[in-house]
């Protein structure tokens, strides 16, 4: 193989620049030629590929982002879009792929390969961490730090108030940032879609809180199915009412999807990255390219997507025994 | 003097503990026995009133909150109320009180000095900087640079997704933090309420963007005149109807409130405490201490809640120019 | 068991806090009566016990540094020493021990243990990483982290000038913090005592750099055989010759040992300290409750401290390939 | 005039590219083409000189370093080399230029100006705070907040092993980062140039250390007159004879030059550097933009280099009073 191209896409996620640096410089260690595709599919269906060099990744290991860009693209979903993609990459004689996202860009690129047999290799960067095949995501450990120290600052001002603090985090349909949040926020509660929520417990917890406990933080996931931080703490309101709480609500959002990558993600994307060139010399292909026990291993993306990854057990009973 | 007494009141602010640690410190070098009434004034009216010592403030100079808690008092507005709360500190033999809050707090202490004759100055400690009397308040700096931190993180995910990201901070109904972080965050507009916002200017211009600046934060301070931040969010996205751009809004919120103070705010905080202590001594009263040009003055709480301070001209300026 | 006992000793660890709130909130939760020893070995010795309740370890999850202190004890190395010190234990009916700390701290334990039968489990608390039986030990990722952040400031003034930076961690005899600080620093190379340092080679490579590659870190654990961080710089200097390069060097030293620990440090912290109750509660003793591939294990302390944990070798590459 | 030049000199510091983003902005408002020239004066002799756009700063204000690099000119201080500056600059037509660094860099301007009558405006780039004519330098409050920072983290390791910990800071001769750290770290004494360190008074005051104070910070200023932090510390150690008491030192170093900077500095970056451009266009010259008491002010070179700023006196008493 002497030519392939790498690109993001998907919710950006911090440590994606570090697995592109990865993706460049072990490309170039094996002296093959390197191509970046700029805004995902869409710039594949718009031929925005660039060579790339050693100096084009220099000082972007610690930078939240992507170099790269992404996009949603619309046309890659059409057969039509995907073979004027497929066009693009050909004229450049681009042989192999790096797909650097979550399973939105593993569902494609799958399509991609069994539609035009290029080989293509994915590497986990999301925040969710609701990958199959890898057991932690590029982004999520940031992204759980981030929350993390906005909890520790929403702390300050819930100890001085008396305030029972309820903090939205993100995760799409997991849980796993919420529990991560929640064991090292000390929360009292942690509602995620993966457990049935159950209010009334919440409820009756709330109104026994010890005397020296005033006050408390509550962590729940954005994809919680009694809804968002917001809505929960209105319902929790309801039924406690209770003149003497304080309710407040805070939703992170978006900034758990910037800043610069953690020591962990920088090291996990820099791994995939290796693997994933590596991985195409080998001859693996429609797979990702993951860390699971330590070792990289390489999954058949049908798995990536298909199949799920539970919830540590050990880390749910944590925050029960621990908030008492 | 021999005996006084010092809370915090009002929404907490980073800082409030090393003002804390400041009056403490520099009553105890002064002979003077110090207390700490915890929870404001409703802890004053139930003579909540504890000695403190030099190592009471050990170790909190870096902590956010405050450990003398806040509450907010329906009782201390009532004659019947602040009758009690005096008769708890006379009690007590206390004959001075350093009180450390924002206007609200001052208010309250202004009230009831002229009804008590009881000395009491105040600490400007409050998020907003709003108060007339001190270039800045004590926990200003920190949320300033807590809001920017949370600025950069999304400004990497804005860039890589090509959005117009809208990001509200707090304020009440000052734009001071808006402005900063609107600078410091290289904001493409900040919208405060001290000044007209024109959303036609600002459709205008987002309709113009030059192509290599695809991605755009605009600051909005809580209480400016066309709403919140996902107000103004709808509202510009209406009058834009376009449909290739992409828009978020992302509330900061409490974090704001919370955190470490930064090295400012602990100087300010310890200088203030200080000179409230010993303004005591001097015989003044009925005043805050802030910090005006690098001095400590005492400016008559009248003033700090009556006068108002303007934005910086040259603040508003730079926006507009560096934002091109 | 009715009552048991923990304690902190050796070096601090940031997440020894979250441990230690961990073991009391688990005992707790059980119905076993909780006492912490101050000090170490050494307060066992002069029976520096007290009783913990639930209130005791509120607030303590996100701090760095221990709120049971540690202290190195000559007396506890003697065996009338120990003696004093089970009589201590015995006089409170203590029946059961937690020892958060390194080999040093195990090594006492394994000890205690031989001479006088008491059931005691360890947590790993040390920053270095060099302990059997777990993937990653309590303050490991902080440390990272916090040399990581330290790192990249370098980086932003190693970039301005075109200097040559020597960066010396800590990690004892071993080199894990230096390892995954020098891929996440995007170092061009890392000095460790596991492997043997040729000075020839760096100095060849930085003969060479890349007229694009004007700066550049080198991460020096400070156990390797050349020397540390100022030493290796002198040799390089020496050998380098080179009037044009300009070399600075930089000691991290003890920030690495404090601060707020990390997400997953607190995480790690907290499933070690309920795994080490539950453990004793489960007749586990004589060895310390680990995290390795997920799962919590049992290791016996003589392997803790006996048997000893690889580099990774993939880490090792990664250097090489990503540094060019 | 129409075209100008703008170069960063000297130690790098935070807030340096959001000064350069501001001049570059300033000037395109205002119709001017501007200038990049790298490596400070060496690249004005090499005629290191690109043209720089709106897009050449985006993305640049939350950076430390400089993005136009800095180095040291031997070749500038000599007559000739100065001429070859001059014909480069002329050869592009350069009719004005801002330079931003420190005295050193000033020296050079004013020297340059004073030959050629170049119009050559400054902006107060450096860390150490010591520049006549702006209350602040670029940079200062950054480097403040990293040494905090880490003495917060030095705090909880000195707390948990009751050490005494002596930190040394930059600050070259002066003693500003020094007091701002010593203040806001709650250091027992902090030892500076501008004033004399009387070592008997440190000794005497560890002797008799409050029981429950057991762990104590010392900030040493790298330029006092005893020395540096382990200089200071031996002797103290010495000095003292206690072998109860344990020392420690750590040399901050170049952290403290490095990154992203605060949005104090942020925000007076992006004042100076619109002032010097608009003093520029108004006629000014040989002078440095600086902000005194919240306003821009014009200081002459001569002035900025000759006249020194005394330390605030009520920091000075703060450090003594709050250690306690």
């Amino acid at each position: 193989m002497k030519k392939i191209a790498v690109f993001t896409s998907g919710g950006d996620a911090p440590g994606m620049n570090a697995c592109i640096r990865a993706v460049v410089r072990t490309a170039i260690f094996h002296n093959i030629e390197i191509y970046g595709i700029s805004y995902g599919y869409d710039g594949m269906i718009n031929g925005n590929i660039k060579r790339m060099h050693s100096y084009s990744v220099s000082n972007i290991i610690q930078r939240g982002g992507t170099i790269l860009k992404s996009a949603r693209s619309e046309d890659f979903r059409t057969p039509e879009g995907r073979k004027k993609a497929f066009a693009k990459l050909t004229e450049q004689g681009i042989e192999g792929i790096v797909a650097i996202g979550g399973d939105g860009t593993f569902t494609g690129a799958k399509t991609f390969f069994e539609e035009f047999g290029m080989p293509i290799i994915g590497c986990p960067g999301t925040i969710d961490n609701d990958i199959y095949g890898t057991d932690y995501t590029i982004g999520f450990d940031t992204a759980v730090n981030t929350a993390l120290e906005a909890i520790d600052k929403i702390r300050d001002t819930a100890a001085a108030h008396d305030r029972i603090f309820f903090v939205e985090v993100m995760g799409r349909d997991s849980g796993y940032i919420a529990v991560e949040c929640g064991i090292g926020g000390g929360a009292e509660f942690v509602m995620v879609p993966e457990t049935k929520t159950d209010l009334n417990k919440v409820v009756k917890s709330l109104k026994n809180l010890r005397k020296s406990k005033s006050s408390s933080i509550i962590v729940v996931a954005e994809g919680d199915e009694e809804g968002g931080g917001e809505e929960i703490m209105h319902k929790v309101e309801e039924k406690l009412k209770d003149a003497d709480k304080d309710f407040k609500v805070t939703t992170l959002g978006h900034i758990q999807r910037g800043g610069n990558p953690t020591a962990r993600d920088r090291v996990l994307a820099s791994r995939c990255g290796m693997a994933a060139v590596e991985g195409l010399l080998k001859g693996e292909q429609n797979c990702m390219a993951g860390v699971v026990n330590g070792e990289v291993v390489y999954t058949p993306f049908a798995d990536c997507i298909g199949k799920s990854k539970a919830l540590n057990e050990d880390h749910l009973r944590l925050i029960e025994i621990l908030s008492i």
